[in-house]
């Protein structure tokens, strides 16, 4: 999306023609830095650093750090190593290995001196497909969007809720969530946004408010606690998150705070939609509750980072000395509180039936 | 309660008979400092600057300052230049100026040289009142928190969350919330609290924390976001907040995102207690609906204080320049999602029928 009217994606191939380029979203929102990667070592820590995250991101850039390894040494052996390298920086990312998988097929098909060549294509194939995709989910979801928009005696602003960033910053382009919010934007749709602060990182005070504020969306950051109260008031026309993974029967696992959003909208009774690629539905469980929670380091409850008012961007305490803290990553929405799940084959209701309606592949009787 | 073994008030009389001590709540968690107001105009700047807050110990701090004007001129202007000064702070506070027309009624009636006496004394008496209050309120909650407790096979941890602080902090001493904790506490019980950061202005993250850590009550601090994921787990027996409004049909006007931890609680079939002293009760209210909500200054959504790495506190901003902001301070939770109201004079259902029951003399055939 845009940054100041000039159109970027998270990750690119520089001018030179095979170094690649991604945004430090480390610095953000504070300092908008392109950083230069130049081999597999900068790439995976680009990937372990977090100055890229994101699902589809951590790919998208697994995939270009495959291409500066077999550019330069294009062996089974190197190729092996690079994966095994990369794939250690974020072990638990499904996607990682995912795209890595896809990497080595493609690298590996070709004689040694059409490798490059191969990589290169295959890495921009992944990077491709992913905007493919969020520009799918966004297309089906702006038809909800102008749905809900279209039940008003008259148009107006439409408000939108979100959680986190599910925005073009974690994926190469368009986002997931946000994905809609863009395009009804584009569209001349006059949509606002409610940001969730969502601590304890922070993700949509600074990467959600960022992207937005750059491409020119209009949206307001609220802390946390807020949403229920907007919706109690009619302050909110629907709500939309991403999901990092979705149950066969329609549970939502998402950022912690997510089931919080989806018990006020239905008590508000405001449409709460979850926005997600195909691919990241887990076929193999039913239940949310048997998806394991990440529990992440406490001092990102006891600490916050932000900048100073002379400019320094530094860490400081805000719990007292000693205190003891929890840090669950995510928690489970039930498919009960989900509206509809948009994906980018289409949407559908947020149950068995409902998935397979538009997945008929993964029924029973094939 | 007890600070690292000694037991303290939030305001008390100093040694020299005269003057009264505070504790700068503004300098909380990161330091215990005392400060002693020994004219008027400390003990309203003490006020206006949130050195102390919470409408008990707000309207406790005004009594001592009417002390403190009676002593250098206690004749009817000056009485009611001080009564005028103290209102001035906070003008919004009720207890404010329920405390202040109880000070200069009791001073005013004595001849002129009684009043200094008249003063103290009735200073004295609201402040003990007030611990009563919450005193009696810990009693009726605690029998809650038994009940609670017995209904398990055995005993173990009696996981409380809160929201905000509803502490001792905020009153003279005991707290509302927190009075049947440190009374489960102080009787043996293995009480355990959950406590809410509670963005924006963090007053569980810094001082919730700060008076459970030095009482000695085990807790653990969590984003606002975590109470739905731990009370989906189990690792939740009940909620129990405090209350700024709560109006004739029992709906609770409180910190901004409560509603949204009594959702959950219902959702989850958890006990969700509103401690309160009676006096808060709006009898002219019934809807919670009708209560305006304060919005207070954005720059608490952007922007957080802590202490850095070399013990300075400071203010840091955490969303990108220029992100606009919205800041409700307060959020009202229907009676429907209130187990049971806890007040001084006993506990009832959050309703009319259920505060009629409490408070007959409230009912229409008187």
């Amino acid at each position: 999306m845009k940054v100041d009217g000039t159109h970027y994606r998270t990750i690119w191939l520089a001018d030179d023609g095979w170094s690649f380029e991604i945004i430090d979203q480390r610095l953000l929102p504070h300092e908008f830095a392109i950083q230069r990667l130049t081999n597999i070592g900068e790439a995976a820590d680009a990937i372990r650093t977090m100055a890229v995250r994101g699902a589809p991101l951590i790919g998208a850039t697994a995939a270009c750090g495959m291409c500066l390894q077999a550019r330069v040494d294009a062996s089974d052996d190197a190729l092996r190593e690079g994966y095994t390298q990369l794939l250690s920086t974020r072990p638990t990312a499904v996607n990682l290995r995912w795209a890595l998988d896809e990497m080595l097929s493609a690298i590996q098909a070709p004689v040694i001196n059409g490798r490059v060549a191969a990589a290169y294509a295959k890495a921009a194939a992944i990077c491709d497909d992913d905007v493919a995709t969020c520009e799918a989910i966004g297309r089906y979801g702006l038809d909800l969007f102008r749905e809900r928009l279209g039940g008003r005696a008259e148009g107006g602003t439409l408000n939108v809720l979100t959680h986190c960033n599910a925005g073009w910053l974690a994926t190469v382009d368009w986002g997931t969530a946000l994905a809609p919010v863009y395009m009804a934007h584009d569209a001349g749709i006059d949509v606002h946004v409610w940001v969730d602060e969502t601590r304890p990182r922070n993700q949509g005070a600074s990467l959600t408010a960022w992207e937005l504020g750059k491409h020119g969306v209009p949206h307001t950051v609220i802390a946390d606690n807020t949403g229920g109260h907007l919706m109690q008031h009619g302050d909110v026309d629907l709500c939309i998150t991403g999901t990092d993974r979705t149950t066969a029967s329609g549970d939502v696992c998402n950022k912690i705070g997510t089931y919080l959003k989806a018990l006020a909208a239905a008590d508000n009774d405001i449409p709460f939609y979850v926005a997600l690629p195909h691919t990241t539905i887990d076929w193999t469980i039913d239940s949310g509750g048997d998806i394991p929670i990440e529990e992440r380091d406490i001092s990102e409850v006891t600490h916050m980072s932000g900048r100073e008012s002379d400019g320094s961007v530094k860490r400081f305490q805000v719990t007292p000395d000693g205190t003891k803290a929890a840090n669950y990553a995510f928690d489970v929405t039930p498919a009960r509180l989900v509206t509809r799940l948009v994906t980018d084959q289409g949407t559908c209701a947020a149950s068995k039936e409902g998935l397979l309606g538009l997945f008929p592949e993964r029924g029973p009787q094939q």
